[in-house]
């Protein structure tokens, strides 16, 4: 299996019933007649007004089954995948919605939708029905082609139709409306591989040259296009684009455009698109719909654009709401809205000060992690990557140069918690880097309040455990910390201290680690092994009763 | 070029800046920070109510910068493509948006991301800030994981808090219930293929047994899922899904069901995937989201299910309506609704009558054309398919077989027309076919009306061209329909009939053809040769003359 389906032959009554019973599904109904007529038609529709339908090849949704709702088709007639529907079953779409106000059919520009949706309209009209027909064919690729191809453009028209049915037009004004923005619209595609029938081999082009190609210009069934190109970049692929298309173009005007993923190009790609085509129009495109999947062909990579000329009717009719969840709103352009970056601060706002008891606790506590450096990367070597020594090392050596420059605020426990902080979320490195400074910012943060120590490493704990999700018991750090802050309570560095080192010897009996990089080492590997990290704290807490 | 980008470098910033360019985009702004500082806010954002802040890694667009807006976040940051971003980033975006009430952060599963939004948050908090933060781990694929990764069921968190951040709920209360859904919430994806990072080479498994696998429960960067399997149908694989979901599920509960496509599969199939998984869940499944893409991997060709269990709060949060365009509103589901079909005449209405002169005509027009079979073959294979004898002849003998029954209306020209009409549509085959149909389907309605055969014929003309978008010159039947017919309104067959020949002898010199089957052979092939659809009709009139 390489594509999301079941056979071949259930695939479209499969998505029909699929988007009955998905978002916006509740609001439509289909006729009884599967698997030959399938027809999707508004549920709560009282054939008050003019009716609009629509349909053609499956293999291009969510038209057109997905624009059925108050504001847009009355009724989706489905064929199979790129095959016209039956003239049965256009027939029983016109008979089932339409009323005195009659039905306007939009197809596209298709021999067999042609055929089988005007025979259906005869044949309505022979039933004394009210039937009006309207063509798109809004793609410009082949230069001066008799008959040029339906294509996304086709949507405009139905919201256009769409929109003033709803609103209660005739007949007539709903026609003429549809004709005219078929006439002002004007579409182009790109792909850079064709799509998959379900039931056929991939349809690829041969070669490592074909990798490089795109095809421009191509239809919504994977019918050759204009030209094949070697597309350098979205830029390129957009300029070329809109070159061809300024060749068709009315100028002077103000266009909505639409644009649509052929399939398969993923939302960020097709951000890039937009990117491209609205700044390459500039201030032509008033407003823009998309970029989304409205008309499809089936799983192709590529996408198409869409443009129609805007009137007051048409500026309207497109920018109405609708009740159609495929619909994408459009928006009226506007220049993007940069705002000004929030200040904030940094380590240089803190004023330095001295304080002896504070100086000596620094520096004993970094010259011990420094002095302990290969001893913890031998033993994390055991268990981990040999890199936990150097970690601590390196950041307690860019505290001491900030000690030894006079530029820590001793005297202030709280600017002191939060300079450190700062100082080890840039220096440290890693994700040790990152805790340790959210354990230093959270305890300042909590000095400033309780100036208590306690209190305040509790809250670096609490913040440690909350955002990297480590617990006691996990043989990390955490397993000397907790012990170790829970003994400050009392107020005694030297218990503190003792509990750090218990707490990093019984690591060495943890034989799974919960996080941190030893939980990719198997249980035997870490039995008898303290945890580096640790083992550094315990280092640390000794180093700070031996100065103090 | 195998992906619509530019570099590498650049496709992030393009896309929000393409975001901001689009649908939705004029109702947002972003940050002046790029290309470090990625942070898109809403543009109409107070500080007057608790903000929602979001993001992380790019490559899962519309997540998060889709997202932003009235009723779910407030401000979502980027990093690059599957990185998270940085504690600046997050802090810039956390200070943007974070009046008095204070800022909810939600944030997936992954260390990257909960260290960074984790250090902004206590730096500002430390700035005085009231921020709190939600982790969603609402991966179930991989059983007893310590850390499940967060995914696509995220969007149900920012929905919930969004919401209630929207009317006005204080922080504590939108916090309680962000993680109330985030531990209520369920997901699993699958995938057909791995996503193609931006400067890497795709991710392929070798071999033509990897053509067959899926890859069950991987993470939406990529990431390995719990098993690969070798999927039959999409039956089979959400069989597969749900067997999964339902060990961790709890029963008895009424679910919210998300139907996210990862990037790449097109609607289609979604559609044909909702159809599974919905029929799958059954009555526990009360609201469906999408489908549709949400949370994506880049073009990753796979989807994922998210459930979260229903309570009153998250049913009214959850179905609430949101600016945001990217957001998939959702529907309550109900059982389908099956209209019956509308009911259409067919041939056997028509009542059997007889008149001399109708019979003589039909029955001299249909041997005619019987009789030339050869002839008009033998002209179609010098410029077509080398049938047109053929269409003719099986059209003619499915009349005379009518005729011979005599169960056609012979006596009321229009229901004759009429019920010619519907025997041609279904024996004729091929475009003639139906084009003959709508002819006589057309005329028949026209007659009732009128009682005039020239404007009977002149409808059947019409509507001809209507359709079937050929007109005169174009070197097809109407060249000598077109004439012949005109000179019926003078009521004279024999000029009628002169018309006709003399039109389709003048197709001998049309280069070029513009409609049907000859537009296809090159003009010099044409010349001499008289277009045999034209030759038919000239014949059919000429044994007309002969029998009247």
């Amino acid at each position: 299996m390489k594509r999301f389906l079941n056979t071949r032959e259930t695939i479209v009554t499969e998505a029909i019933d699929g988007l009955l019973l998905s978002s916006g599904g509740n609001k439509l109904a289909r006729l009884d007649g599967y698997p030959h007529i399938k027809v999707i038609v508004r549920k709560d529709w009282d054939k008050s007004k003019v009716a609009i339908v629509s349909g053609g090849g499956a293999g291009h949704e969510p038209a057109h089954a997905g624009f059925v709702g108050a504001g847009m088709l009355t009724a989706a007639v489905s064929g199979e995948i790129f095959a016209s529907p039956s003239v049965d079953a256009v027939l029983a779409g016109i008979l089932a919605v339409t009323g005195d106000a009659g039905c306007l059919l939009i197809v596209k520009n298709y021999t067999g939708d042609r055929l089988n949706f005007g025979l259906a309209a005869e044949k309505a009209k022979q039933m004394g029905r009210k039937v009006e027909m309207v063509i798109v064919a809004d793609d410009i690729a082949i230069p001066d082609a008799p008959k040029p191809r339906g294509i996304a453009g086709t949507l405009f028209v139905h919201k256009v139709a769409g929109h003033l049915a709803e609103k209660g037009a005739s007949l007539d004004v709903v026609k003429q409306a549809a004709l005219e923005a078929a006439k002002a619209t004007y579409s182009l595609g790109i792909s850079l591989s064709s799509c998959t029938i379900p039931g056929q081999e991939p349809q690829r082009r041969s070669g490592e040259k074909a990798h490089r190609q795109a095809e421009l210009g191509l239809g919504i069934h994977g019918e050759p296009g204009v030209a094949t190109i070697e597309p350098k970049s979205v830029q390129h692929v957009v300029d070329m684009m809109v070159e061809v298309l300024d060749k068709k173009l009315p100028g002077e005007h103000k266009f909505a455009l639409l644009i649509n993923d052929l399939g398969a190009v993923p939302p960020i790609e097709m951000s890039v698109v937009a990117n491209e085509v609205v700044n390459r129009f500039g201030k032509r495109v008033e407003i823009v719909f998309g970029p989304g999947p409205l008309m499809t062909s089936l799983d192709m990579n590529g996408f198409s654009l869409s443009l129609v000329e805007l009137n007051d009717q048409r500026r309207e009719a497109l920018l109405s709401p609708v009740e159609p969840i495929a619909w994408i709103r459009g928006t009226k352009l506007e220049t993007p809205t940069i705002l000004p970056m929030p200040k904030f601060a940094h380590l240089a706002q803190f004023e330095a000060s001295h304080n002896d008891r504070a100086a000596a606790l620094v520096k004993a506590v970094c010259e011990e992690l420094i002095a302990k450096e290969s001893e913890l990367n031998a033993l994390d070597a055991k268990v981990g990557d040999g890199d936990t020594g150097t970690t601590f090392a390196n950041a307690a050596r860019s505290v001491v140069e900030k000690f030894s420059a006079k530029a820590l605020p001793l005297n202030n426990p709280s600017q002191l918690c939060l300079a450190v902080g700062e100082l080890l979320g840039k220096t440290m490195g890693g994700s040790s880097g990152v805790l340790m400074s959210i354990f230093f910012t959270a305890a300042g943060t909590e000095m400033a309040k309780s100036n208590s120590w306690h209190a305040a490493f509790e809250a670096g704990i609490g913040a440690v455990q909350h955002y990297g999700g480590a617990k006691a018991g996990d043989r990390t750090m955490l397993d000397a910390m907790i012990p170790a802050i829970a003994e400050l309570k009392s107020g005694s560095l030297n218990a503190a201290a003792d509990a750090a080192e218990k707490g990093a010897i019984a690591t060495a009996s943890m034989t799974k680690a919960g996080a941190g990089r030893s939980s990719y080492v198997g249980s035997t590997n870490l039995i008898g092994i303290q945890d580096p990290g640790a083992t550094a704290i315990s280092f640390a807490f000794a180093a700070a009763v031996k100065a103090s």
